[in-house]
């Protein structure tokens, strides 16, 4: 198994044994996965882009904590569509690739 | 190197030779991932439940491609920060745990 | 009426004449809205806060636009809530004054 | 003075007597406008339609309080950019007016 695979292993035998699979619909792990995106942003809003690039070690507690949340609703979300996040991302980084391509020196 | 580890290397390569290292502030980046969990919401906002739960292969398509952006901003997030995401959410799911314990039979 | 039970109004005979109230549930008109709020923040994801300050005549007429459909969803969600915004927005500011007190000289 | 005008106004003093204009850059407003969006979705994230169509007292008075954080930002936002917010809507109508005419009998 993957480390992602296996982290969707773990989520769902974690909303199995609460009963949670009813609530664990794509539109409602899509509102979750949007309301952790904005506990995420509000981290950062405040603050300059260079308190934003040395954050001390509690905001980057928090940070680190509202990442887990985004990638885990992310995850069980790709796991209740079957979807394949990884080869979605390289797709997705070779279609970019096309539309910017890189600078030549 | 992990799945993860290997897409954070290539969009360090990919920003590098773009020269769009400078746009990738901590700040900037959690705004590029909560706007792109905002275009994941939206391909769900008008559906029932019933229809988010059994998308086309067109819709699937544009939501696969919404949580690849959502997932590539993240994974490029955590590198800059130096966050681990995959510990990172077992110690979220640990501290769940503990939180809402498993219903027993 | 006031211009915002005016623009409520429009939108409440708007969304009546195409059938799309079965569309405007709460919880659909609050994603709408993320998702708005979403297009919004991604104007100004790569701008530094300097060139954010000072947008150009086409950024600012997007930003415009963006800002009018968070706007109308949110007119909208209140109006399908029954909520007077303006008395909120009031009864919010007299709260956060007695959180935040102002610097006295 | 209109009742935005009224707001605007008053966020203006409020924040000017606090010495917060230097975090109000549209950048900052923008994101913060967006993180309490996500707030307002995370109120709806686990309910049914049927649900988030008959909140109970408590609910309707968090998901009030979400709404005037949202309308306070964008409020702020959009003095801030000089932008008249009634108007941008009521051209915005217009605009959706002509793309999605109304049904006919």
């Amino acid at each position: 198994m993957t480390e992602i695979e296996e982290v969707a292993a773990r989520l769902r035998a974690f909303a199995a044994a609460r009963d949670w699979e009813v609530f664990h619909t794509p539109k409602n792990l899509a509102m979750a996965l949007a309301g952790e995106a904005g506990e995420l942003l509000a981290e950062f809003q405040w603050l300059t882009p260079e308190e934003a690039a040395s954050l001390d070690e509690e905001s980057l507690a928090r940070v680190r904590s509202e990442m887990s949340d985004v990638a885990t609703y992310l995850i069980r979300l790709a796991d209740v569509l079957g979807v394949d996040l990884i080869e979605a991302i390289h797709a997705k980084i070779d279609e970019v690739d096309k539309r910017y391509p890189p600078l030549t020196s």
